[in-house]
């Protein structure tokens, strides 16, 4: 499987290709590093640069779709075990420290709010607007069990020769 | 103010604008991490690399200032609960594993300067003395009620757009 | 020592060198992110980009050795401690999230071998055949007491003007 991901995605001849952009891999699943990939993609996006997100392992859980979902394909009880331990979507996302029960998280969110700062289901809005490339990686997808119609629509999906592709076109990489 | 924290401040042209020097996000507080963001900081510096490091959400923490700091505004409840919960500048940051009630920490401590390498004031300094730029972001310091007074003196202040400016002009780029 | 382990190994005149390739800092011991560094450096190796990874801090579990080693320097009991409280080598690793005593971490193996992903011991086998340059960190080997012939064979050895030198000869940088 990790032969079949690596698709011959480089088209690029070194040497005469533009070499710009942002392309970060979101590997971080909780609420600081979101926030923080998407305040970063954002700002690039203002300032006309291209972004791209490759959301891989806990990364998923940014771009999970809220509420009820209908399944083409059943799931493996293991495949739905994944999907309930984890953080389904970014208003269920917590930080990595401080915690303390959602305690720390939800002052975060508080002081966030009472700052205008824009919180995550917002800032993924705004990414989504600049024309931010999201995608979703689909071996992590395929390992916990994901299905394309989980994730927030217009995400694009993609094997890590996506990511290198993009990546190796971009100025600035980030593994958040 | 996701909005107005970026601010156009990115005047190079594509193309004709020169590419080199390290940019790196310090998103971390823990010890090992701000060692290991130092240290390369510092390799770098040594071999005429211009370096900008940002710090960010916890890595805040890092460049905060020891003892009583005289402050310009009061603070709110929120912003002081913010301050007393985090790690006070260099000296008090732990290890992000097996800190074990600080005994690890204390551990790593001992075998670097059995071992002579700098700690993480004296490499925050050796930083400071070879030019490297340290900007505070300041969505971050807003969020958890922080002011310019309680950095390190010599921090510059920025928002987002800063990081983004400096790392398009790099050729490397971290997250740490 | 900081400074001794910075030698000037940048031969590099600016403008007139080839920028290619992929070099990252695997900071981190944790499977997961371990798992993600080398999905990564595969997928560019299998793209005919140089890949180089630079072992530092917990990240030098990743490539330690198992089963008994023959010393040729005895080790300080911190040492020895440092070598017994940590991670021996890819089987050893544990999930940064989730791992749950263990389960988390047999959950996410057991769902990879199904989904015939490549596990960590053969994704590292991978990079060596597809000739990704493994370096650890002599400094961080230096303060936990490893020695050479610990690592796993083909590893080479390099402080962090190595890194530097092959960050800045590269287009793409991740710190893992």
């Amino acid at each position: 499987m990790a032969d079949v991901a690596i698709v011959a995605e480089k088209q690029s001849v070194p040497g005469d290709k533009k070499v710009e952009g942002l392309t970060m891999v979101v590997f971080s699943g909780d609420l600081d590093k979101a926030l923080a990939a998407f305040i970063i993609a954002n700002g690039a996006a203002a300032m006309d640069i291209p972004v791209t997100m490759f959301f891989t392992f806990w990364g998923i859980n940014i771009i999970r779709r809220e509420g009820p979902v209908q399944l083409l394909q059943k799931k493996t009880f293991m495949e739905s075990m994944f999907g309930w331990m984890m953080a389904k979507g970014p208003n269920k996302l917590v930080l990595s420290k401080m915690n303390m029960g959602g305690m720390g998280t939800m002052m975060m969110k508080n002081e966030m709010a009472k700052k205008n700062v824009y919180n995550l289901p917002r800032l993924i809005q705004e990414a989504r607007d600049q024309g931010v490339r999201m995608i979703g990686c689909t071996m992590s997808m395929d390992i916990m069990g994901f299905k394309k119609e989980e994730l927030l629509p217009g995400t694009e999906l993609g094997a890590v020769g996506k990511f290198i592709a993009s990546a190796d076109d971009s100025r600035m990489t980030l593994f958040i």
